[in-house]
């Protein structure tokens, strides 16, 4: 039913759209957004719009940014001697929160998932082979994938791709509850499961 | 810190100013917007704008409409002479959903509360008395507010400033709420659905 004029319905139905937002929490929502100055509901809609047009991946690391190199592979005061692989930016936030790691991160988007159709050529697999070339400074490979299903695999497919490069290849521990997101883990246990990673 | 580059982080922070969605909500909303073709990104922003643009106050009974009048006001078949007061569109859409009421709304777009600073003065309460001039067809205000504190005092306070009015003024009652347990239901509601009992 068209309760509140289209414009209005449709935006509860643009915002029930979003992960996670039923119809109730979308029209709480859009009443905020209606009750609220033109200039939120502007700020809102320009950075959907600005966040959609600018952002770009890192042309090394594969971490969302809106410049050509990602302000960490950009820092100098990052060790370029160990890179920690993960599926997604925010898994690298998530190690970003403990402060403790000083290393490199390489994107993956994702991990191979048969089911969901997702082969280790969706993943920015390749792109990470192209930073091990010869006169790379890399020595070690973290694999921080999920510990889930598709991470481990994910996990164990990369390390038999690498280990004939010569690089060392180490997994987090099995710190990190198994079945579990890397994005929901408290910052101390992603930091043991960082320290007692073991070499695959 | 600024993970994913300024427009990200602040399409998360914005998305983050909704009522109800936190940090973790807002970077899932924003990674799916990243993630989501173009027009997707752009048919949100769209409904943003034009929401708040487009979105005003029906000139009877202070719906949201994108017209003049709303498609209540304006239907030849709904009972011009039952007018139901809610404290927000929502309340009306819940009665809509219904499908049984028929009769017209008047939207007081909240309730009294001293305690933050509402009073009767905020509430459209001098348009709803406008609407029961001389010639109006209006015989009976059903007083429709929430069953709690504020919607009480509200309730009391139109029921005082309308009778003298010679039209009649009803509540909607209380009782058990059908199809649940007596057992869970807190004991003021249990009182009050044992006074207001009838005759079967």
């Amino acid at each position: 039913m068209n309760y509140y004029g289209s414009p209005v319905m449709r935006l509860i139905e643009e915002f029930a759209r979003l992960p996670g937002v039923g119809t109730k929490s979308a029209s709480r929502m859009a009443f905020y957004i209606l009750n609220s100055p033109d200039e939120k509901a502007n700020a809102l809609a320009g950075a959907i719009l600005d966040a959609k047009k600018s952002a770009q991946y890192c042309k090394h690391c594969y971490n969302l940014t809106d410049k050509e190199v990602c302000y960490i592979c950009d820092s100098s005061r990052r060790d370029d001697t160990t890179v920690m692989v993960v599926e997604s930016p925010q898994d690298m936030a998530a190690y970003e929160k403990t402060k403790e790691y000083s290393g490199l991160y390489h994107i993956l988007h994702g991990a191979i998932s048969p089911m969901n159709g997702i082969s280790p050529a969706n993943l920015r697999i390749k792109e990470l082979l192209a930073r091990l070339d010869s006169d790379s400074p890399i020595t070690e490979i973290i694999i921080a994938t999920n510990p889930n299903i598709e991470g481990e695999a994910t996990a164990m497919y990369l390390s038999k791709l690498l280990k004939p490069l010569g690089v060392k290849i180490t997994r987090i521990a099995h710190g990190v509850p198994v079945g579990g997101d890397l994005e929901h883990v408290d910052p101390i246990t992603l930091l043991r499961a960082l320290q007692h990673r073991r070499e695959l």
